[in-house]
């Protein structure tokens, strides 16, 4: 199948110069893309290969463009964000190139008579949902999903294979959530009753906007008694863990393996490296970045790139820095200790000479 | 729905001070709380907040009554352990006003005709039960669950949709596993043969006690060749991983993204702070509580707290003291260095004063 | 059920010193072993041990059945790895106690009519198996995964329950995934567009070789443009995330909870402690072995082994080293002002004596 060049640039934007009529099979990075491929540069230090690419088309800054129009022989579209001017791009042959997903409802789900399920919905093979569940328009539910009492999907929502949404959980318009996620388990509250663990209902719900994307294997717990909040355009990768009655802001987005504590409040465009970890209870501003493997202990009233994770070494120097590490304390005292010897070092000098 | 204070307390115990007439619609905290409401006080901190509460009852401790008697207007239920009565009560509400869960088996359950459904248990939607497994009474078995050859669920064990509990693996009385939750995958071992990985049947099983209950997604593997134990009163957050062999001891509390490696022995009553992880082959004593984001690397003997992550700061610092770290054995030997030549200086001053 | 020694050696190989005809049961070991057993040594710490057990055979090196000999009445059997001998002994027994897994397609599954599935294959109860996928002879899909587009299992791989192998991933020969194991959902891709995010299409495919073991709940991300990549033999546990694009080297092990961020290469035979967290983009050398909790933030070029956790301390303990760790900028400093003073001094004392 193949896209004329001036289509697409009707449909996304940006500035063409070039042939509208080139006829494109797809997107290409600079060094794979043909004559049939338009490709993009983003990163300036990939100008040199871009000078050399042999891409029908390409996407590119105006100032990248003034410094490759000597050299680069094809088509180009000018974006003021190439980046994303690509991820467009992408997304624009994907969907044309797609396999249609046909609306209905596989004769193997189970649906109570009392869910709402859109018209241009589709349901596959093994579902179960509960009564009182609401479908959106468009809404595609793979195949062993489940979706509980009174859960919602806004329209478009595609919820990958094998996800279960828990009763009373909710997921606004174009959202997307992978295999094996699990939205709506119970937070973990429990009292201590003469050391046996008393378990407290949890009776929120969890409430996710709209444009939130949910990793395989992902987990967000439900509110005690208010409910845990992802707002929208959320990105969350796999294997992330949300405790119950956290709030996470909008547009931030979260790496692989990311654990948040129970009542967290996480500002909005924040970033979380794979593995970091936020301690409950805690309120972290707008616009932190977390670097992977970091602990956050404290609350963060500032935006800015915060990291701690202890240095990789090899291992036989990773033993000696350890026990260092382990003794600070006396090496602090050694220190003060010292700096008293020299003081009265220098005093008797200084009296003596 | 309401409930009489009276019919409360005759449940809970407590003793009652106040309206036993007074009509409850359920449990609100301290400054929501209504008239229809019964809150309550587990935190001194927040004396004040309840001295004006508009609830209609209050779970208070004997010392916290004497101390509101004066203030707070609404009758008082008095309890050892407010926070614990408080999660009793919880539960009391949520079982009056849950919806009820009637027993059969659904109509597209797959179960192998030697296994034995209790009466009472309920069998959800496009859930397999293979031979000879158990399934006890008042069970509730979720959609798309699978059951293995000669598993048990003892009687009120629920199990949320799409949980896997895999051969010979069995749980106590009253469990509760939530969505995801693998139990009785295979251990992971292997002897290595030139370079190559040759699997070691995994061939025990896992044996889960009464009251326990597992998260979303966590995966405990069955034993080598004894089984994997659970002991009484365990609860392990979400996304725990807990390998082969491991025995975790009763009434232990793991929070999300905990993980135990394989023979860990964990002692009773002990706490994990989330992304905790344990190495393989240690005893961890009773009463041990291990914070967040800490790696385990040896047997604890001695009850008490324990810690070890690197502190955040802000990238910049981080960098700075990362650096440090990386050399600290030279930080030392200079140091020892400087001590010398200190010594030296000492003894020549004195000699020469 | 019992087997002759004779017939495990014919089939496994080594050489025999004693009685073919001795019946056995299976494996235990060495102080559990009876007569009808067969145990192994292959920790020579265990020596003492071996020289006292009643087990009717035991698998020796050469060098610990000289050492043996006169301690050991039973039967021998003499192995170059006798660890490896032992894992594929308890492989023979394991496979002659299985029940039989019958093939065949079980009524409740839904296969689509292109796919392909070889006769001696077993599809359990509410699998999905989409267009255009092929399952080889011998493999086992069990109940409830699902099988998307064009995608393969080789011959002799079996799913465990509730495995999502999406469209267009692929598994070699003799293959293991456990449940919950999500292959193939959509890598971590998004291009920032004045504060939202733009989703990147993931249009790779996860490209797996033989002899692979996935574990429970494991996630692999398909690739971006190009295929995710895990070569022949690699065995990964539980909770393990890879991500988008990543290459990893044949015959490489990761413990539980190990992640992997997108497009990091790594090497063959490489072995991965629990939680390890390896960045984005990195390459690891081949025999590179990163210890548990250890973030590895930049690429390894040389064999060997790395660590680089925070020694746990009691909590006490741990604030004060934490406090001096969060200042070492400072205690440098202040070292680098003694060391010169110190100079100034000893320069004085020398040009005054």
């Amino acid at each position: 199948m193949s896209t004329r060049l001036g289509s697409l640039v009707e449909s996304l934007g940006g500035k063409l110069i070039g042939d509208p009529e080139l006829a494109l099979s797809g997107i290409a990075p600079l060094d794979a893309a043909g004559a049939a491929h338009i490709t993009f540069l983003s990163n300036s230090k990939l100008r040199q290969q871009a000078a050399s690419s042999k891409a029908g088309a390409m996407i590119l800054s105006a100032e990248n463009h003034a410094l490759l129009a000597a050299s680069f022989g094809g088509s180009v579209v000018i974006a003021e964000n190439p980046y994303a001017y690509f991820a467009r791009a992408a997304q624009f042959f994907q969907s044309r190139d797609a396999e249609p997903v046909l609306p209905g409802i596989h004769a193997t789900a189970v649906i109570d008579a009392s869910a709402q399920i859109a018209a241009s919905a589709t349901i596959g093979p093994h579902v179960t949902i509960e009564a009182g569940a609401i479908i959106g328009e468009h809404c595609v539910v793979g195949a062993g999903c489940y979706i509980g009492r009174k859960a919602m999907l806004g329209a478009a929502t595609v919820l990958h294979p094998n996800v279960s949404l828990l009763a009373n959980c909710r997921i606004g318009l174009r959202g997307l959530v992978q295999s094996g996620a699990v939205i709506g388990g119970d937070g973990f509250g429990f009292a201590n009753d003469g050391g046996k663990w008393i378990k407290i209902p949890q009776t929120g719900g969890v409430r996710i906007g709209d444009d939130v994307e949910i990793g395989a294997n992902t987990t967000i717990d439900r509110g005690a008694l208010e409910d845990t909040v992802i707002e929208d355009g959320v990105k969350l990768d796999n294997q992330i863990q949300i405790g119950h009655n956290c709030v996470i802001g909008a547009h931030t987005a979260m790496a692989g393996c990311v654990g948040v504590a129970g009542s967290a409040k996480i500002g909005k465009h924040c970033t979380f490296g794979g593995a970091a970890m936020i301690l409950g209870h805690l309120t972290i501003a707008d616009h932190v970045h977390i670097s992977s493997g970091s602990l956050v202990s404290r609350s963060i009233a500032q935006a800015g790139q915060y990291t701690g994770f202890y240095p990789l070494a090899k291992n036989a120097d990773w033993e000696k820095t350890a026990a260092i590490v382990r003794n600070l304390d006396r090496m602090r005292d050694k220190l003060r200790e010292m700096e008293k010897t020299i003081q009265t070092l220098t005093t008797k000098q200084n009296s003596s000479s």
